[in-house]
């Protein structure tokens, strides 16, 4: 089901459900699921049921599954992995005069969610009457400590509005839940069946813990629940476990207007290596440093925490409320899942759905962590630092493939490859350069360098030594890399591919300068000024294709000799699902921006007239059948020009989990286009641009939005682009230097923080009227919600 | 274990083990297969054990099984097929004096096997000294009937030789016998466990039946035995049956010299339409047919047929006994494959083992069919009408991926797409044009236009339909086919395949041609006027890549730009069990003869030095992991004046079974090879093509065969080919005109039905020298028997 304007009205700063619809449950569970990066719980119901994905989960803590292959071949991974969803304490139970508090029976006068993304909570407040009448009010708020990684906490509490009822509370820990079956989709997760082994069970005085061990990948987990009871009168308070369940019972009476008020506290543990009493004794220290700050101030600590994250993160956009509180929604996400994940990875669904088997991709380098590095850079160290952890992984990978260096994974939760069609997922070697330059670019756009020197470097030396072995020179000295998939997925094992080649150059390149800069450390891995002459070289002689008749850049080698799609007959999107890849492949038919991806991310690489006439020619080809287009289509639309499309394409970015666009949004957030949604405005109508190693800024707003005021971290400094259709101003704070040298609009500007720099928009004129996109599939619902202009 | 000469001495006519080898038993049971097309055995020892893997096939005779992907993809087929091994009536179990029989215990005195080639059957002789010292003589001979096509039979003679005993014979018919497991070759069978469901047993006077369906695919068959016995003395007959098998059971007293004699006859038939009580009456039909005949009626059917084959089969081959034997070994099992087949597929293992679950491929018709087609015309006539019954699958897979016409499977039993990995099997849409070109290929030779009438005018259209709609003209007007893989599946999802572009361009003009000849029939097939001018323009406009600088053509585009492949470092063989795809498709690397083949069959639209150029350059490139490989690398090195390397790989592509050369002859033959051994002597030596519609001949032997002489069948005609190194013979038999014009060398020659033609022989001189091959990849075997000359 379509989830419609009526249900989640536009307010900035929160997302608001104002009644229940049963039917949308899977997707409001994953709009409102709580995370820190450690610990993600889905926006399930208190009590449980229904539900559409019950979902509780750890970063990192998966389940090994075997890869079914009816024609193996060599090199293919024969164990996937699986997040797990591990034991689920966010259920709480509430019974009034016996019977069930369940919103599909008796009376629900009235309901309202709120994700609250100033606060950090979700809160709820329901009023409800028992099929036998009996009226009570009930008001949660539920949290995922940002500042306390192991904890999570509820406050729950429960009125008596017309009448005196009995209450009976039932706060549980549930590992093994039943899970829905599984759809035909390719992208949703495989189904664990009982995932979890017992390893002990305990009750405490007011609550109780849960320890569990994965079978095959044998991961030790610690679930502990602890409460704080307010009760007016008389309470009776027991506990009682089983191996696969704890519950704490609260009964009490409450007269008309009277309360009873619970706070869970629910810490979470899991190591790979740590023992059972470890694990036990962490959750407990969880649970006792959670009570020791008590709830006012685990809450007072979330505003703190989230206070600081947007004085440097917010994008505010006039004129256009719906992508005010998207960009918002997107961004807050993004810090969720990012926050306190300190060297796991960063899923490219976040903690919020198990929907690509909670893996890792591309994403997390090549969308996520460009808005971390200019809003969170700790976090995207830390990513960073993550992805460094699994490079003996990637060099054992490398030494399968007979490659040198280092091949990171295209799917992965610990860092073995998963990916089970290798066409679009080994062949994506494109990963490898997406995580070296997103360490350059932390380098770049921060002036830390110190990541560099403790894991960065190795990351870039590994990589340009895998692409120089991938690549090869032709008769002609062309540097060319042949059988590789690039962001396209529609178009796969081909030749000089150009986004991948002017990656991988850029890649080597930047190892280059990186061994430069740390020649002792360069040296310990083995690296001579003979090596970094060969990468420099090699670099110099990469071959990017180009159609000289048509005048644009075919994606890859040939790409615009290939046949046209028939848009005529064939056009039933996602075509994944509807065509097989023997008749995709083959065809200029684009799954998601890729040669656009590469004129966004290696600006340089390319003149003002090739821009213009590649964007025309991929978005007639483009169905953006991945959530990883729209926003990259936004950002290059607008360099051209085509500011109303690119405003268009900055809508499907940021409404698509909040509008649900994709209609996959019940199996996770699409964390890659939340994030895009601040690249779209940030980059496509501010303009931002760094792959010269220089902060390049350049406004111009499309006609619906009149102000756009956004911020960054470059090195020492913070700066404010605050831009209308007539004017930019520029405020710079921090930095010991006192000026900062920028380009705006192509020219060198100097910033100063002593006073705001105020320069006038450069308005951009597009060569070409904007393109038409392939039938259907022009940006999906502005159009509509605009009525039409 | 490599099989070595010794343990087959090499006789022209027959193949003989002079000992038992319990570690060669996979080898030797492939090798004594017995078939008629119809029904399979393979050559397991009498007594059923030790056995490499027991093996007997009903033609035709599958199992459905899942066929699971990690990640599935639109158009995957959901289902495989797999042969089944059905109900075993091979098994004679012999008890001496309470002692079974088995070669592993007592003392095996001698033991001699002997496949006759002319007699077609497979004779045994022991002597064994049982554990108790009891001496008994044991022959027995095997046949499956090519005249009488749902029986095979048995004679088994005991003797007691030193002191009397007491023998106790146990004929069986068994069911759902254990599989060996399976190894992790994806080239083996999938195991197939209790396929067969029991639907009935019987036991009757000298025999029994059972009847047993599939599961899945819902096939039954019945298995019936039956028993002649002649004993000196006193003799006691009884039978017994369970649902999985049924025994009859002899037992009798043996002086020495005495004999006891049993001759099993043992009927097969199965159908998916057919009751049950029709199946048991058409088992005890072909008993009661055997008994009639007789066993030595049966012997004389025997030999008739295979004296009629061999009349113009046979291949005369002195100077090289090793070819002269394993030409005649192939020629036998190929007609073994094909003889009472009638409308079912000739697996590419032929029924002779279960390796590729029991598939065909486009081996059929693009190494097996060639041969047929000039030596069993009927037999090819009746795989082509096969073929044109799947169609209607083929015209419903066409469409799933958005095709005209009809789309072939890769590899099937029954007619749907069995493949599993689609760059190598939907992506290989030449076998649309292997099939088509066999219809075209049968009716130039046999000049029989009947069966182009009957089926093979709309295998032509639907086929021609399916290459108009999958290639497409580019910007310059040439006709262009992308996404593909040609024969070498080292090089996957390509442009304009050279192999695939002619065999499609030869496939519209066929088609057109076919539909001018029968403007009726095509006009039902709704093929106007229109449509057959614009197959012969696409045709005209194929685009055939050309390397000029290098003067070679590519075997696809852009293929001598390729990355070379590293000889030096990555040479364990065959590369797909050691190299991932992801390297191999981007690298100058040829598992099998692509181009090279391509100038076999498209003969004319290469130039003589164009040849010679593209046999230098392959040679350099080709591992021959195929076994689809040596026989057209030898017909292309004898075309070029590379005789000696032709001759090599001759013996390779002959002896590829009887030396086990890619040492998997345990899973079954390689018919393709043993079909190739016939034409790397006929085409390579003799210098058959017939491309152009003319019978066209160019003998030139190389120096190890002194004579070769060859037998012919051309339209009405039944030539003999008989040369040396300096003359050739040409004689003409039968035919209604008594002239033929044939092309010799280049040049037209009359042949008369008066008297033999002679002719000298061309010389062959090589524009280059010999090439070298890969490390590691000269022909196989043959240097070493030759003693390094």
């Amino acid at each position: 089901m379509m989830i419609k304007d009526e249900a989640f009205p536009v307010e900035p700063w929160q997302v608001r459900e104002t009644e229940l619809h049963h039917d949308l449950l899977p997707q409001s569970e994953s709009l409102f699921a709580l995370s820190n990066g450690h610990i993600g719980l889905r926006g399930n119901l208190d009590e449980g049921e229904p539900y559409g994905l019950p979902g509780t989960y750890l970063n990192g803590f998966y389940e090994i599954r075997p890869l079914p292959y009816a024609e193996a071949g060599f090199g293919y991974p024969e164990d996937g992995q699986s997040i797990v969803n591990v034991t689920n304490g966010k259920i709480i139970r509430l019974l009034v005069d016996d019977e069930p508090f369940d919103t599909r029976y008796g009376q629900l006068l009235s309901h309202e969610r709120i994700l609250d993304m100033r606060a950090g909570v979700l809160r709820r407040c329901a009023e409800w009457k028992s099929p036998a009448g009996k009226h009570i009010r009930l008001n949660t708020v539920r949290m995922v400590s940002l500042a306390q990684r192991g904890l999570a906490a509820i406050e729950y509490e429960v009125e008596a509005v017309d009448d005196p009822v009995r209450v009976t509370l039932q706060s549980e820990l549930v590992a093994n839940e039943d899970q829905p079956s599984p759809s035909d989709d390719p992208r949703v997760a495989a189904v664990l069946v009982n995932p979890l082994a017992p390893v002990m069970h305990e009750v405490s005085e007011n609550g109780a813990l849960l320890v569990h061990r994965t079978r095959s990948s044998g991961l030790m987990m610690a679930a502990a629940m602890d409460h704080v009871v307010e009760a007016p009168g008389r309470l009776d308070l027991s506990g009682d476990a089983g191996e696969d369940w704890a519950r704490t019972t609260v009964v009490c009476g409450l007269e008309p207007g009277q309360r009873l008020r619970v706070v869970k506290y629910l810490a979470y543990g899991w190591s790979s290596l740590r023992s059972r009493p470890a694990l036990r004794d962490q959750a407990a220290a969880a649970i006792a440093s959670a009570r020791y700050t008590g709830w006012q101030g685990l809450l007072d600590e979330q505003r703190r925490y989230l206070d600081d994250f947007w004085d440097c993160a917010d994008v505010e956009v006039e004129g256009d409320a719906d992508c005010q509180q998207a960009v918002r929604f997107g961004l807050f996400h993004v810090m969720q899942a990012s926050a306190r994940a300190e060297r796991r990875a960063i899923p490219s669904k976040g903690l919020t759905g198990s929907g690509y088997d909670g893996h890792s991709f591309w994403d997390t380098e090549g969308f996520v962590l460009p808005v971390l590095t200019y809003t969170a850079p700790a976090a995207a160290a830390d990513a960073l630092r993550w992805r460094s952890s699994t490079l003996e992984m990637a060099q054992a990978r490398a030494e399968e493939l007979d490659l040198h260096g280092a091949c990171f994974p295209w799917r992965t939760i610990r860092g073995q490859e998963c990916s089970a069609y290798w066409p679009a997922g080994t062949a994506g070697f494109h990963v490898n350069a997406d995580i070296a330059m997103a360490f350059e670019r932390y380098r770049v756009v921060t002036g830390d360098h110190s990541l560099e020197a403790e894991c960065g470097l190795a990351v870039l030396v590994n990589t340009a030594r895998m692409w120089h072995s991938l690549g090869h020179r032709d008769r002609y000295g062309r540097w060319r890399i042949d059988g590789v998939t690039g962001p396209d997925e529609y178009t796969a094992v081909v030749r000089d591919n150009v986004f991948t080649n002017l990656m991988a150059a850029a890649n080597l390149r930047a190892a280059a300068e990186a061994c430069r800069r740390n020649p002792d450390a360069a040296g310990e891995l083995g690296v001579g000024l003979e090596e970094i002459a060969t990468w420099c070289d090699t670099a110099d002689a990469v071959h990017i294709p180009y159609d000289e008749e048509l005048g644009v850049h075919p994606q890859c080698d040939g790409f615009t000799t290939l046949r046209e799609w028939d848009f005529d007959d064939n056009t039933r999107y996602p075509l994944l699902l509807h065509e097989p890849y023997v008749r995709l492949y083959p065809a200029q038919v684009v799954k998601q921006a890729d040669l656009v991806l590469a004129m966004q991310l290696q600006s340089h690489a390319f003149t003002a007239e090739q821009k213009a006439r590649n964007v025309d020619y991929y978005e007639r080809r483009t169905t953006r059948d991945s959530s990883l287009s729209a926003c990259t289509q936004a950002v290059m639309c607008a360099d051209v020009g085509h500011l109303e499309l690119a405003h268009d394409y900055t809508y499907e970015a940021a409404l698509i989990d909040l509008r649900d666009l994709h209609r996959n949004t019940a199996d996770g957030l699409h964390l890659a286009s939340l994030a895009g949604s601040w690249t779209a405005l940030v980059a496509g109508f501010g303009g931002l641009r760094d792959d010269d190693g220089v902060l390049a800024l350049d406004p111009h707003l499309p006609s619906g939005i009149s102000r756009l005021r956004f911020r960054l971290r470059w090195r020492e400094f913070r700066v404010t682009v605050d831009t209308d259709h007539d004017c930019v101003t520029y405020t710079l704070r921090d930095g010991p230097r006192s000026r900062l040298l920028i380009r705006h609009a192509g020219e060198q500007l100097e910033l100063s923080t002593d006073e705001p720099t105020r320069v006038p928009v450069r308005p951009r004129v597009p060569l070409l009227p904007p393109p038409q996109q392939p039938p259907g599939r022009e940006p999906l619902g502005r159009q509509r919600d605009r009525g039409g202009d």
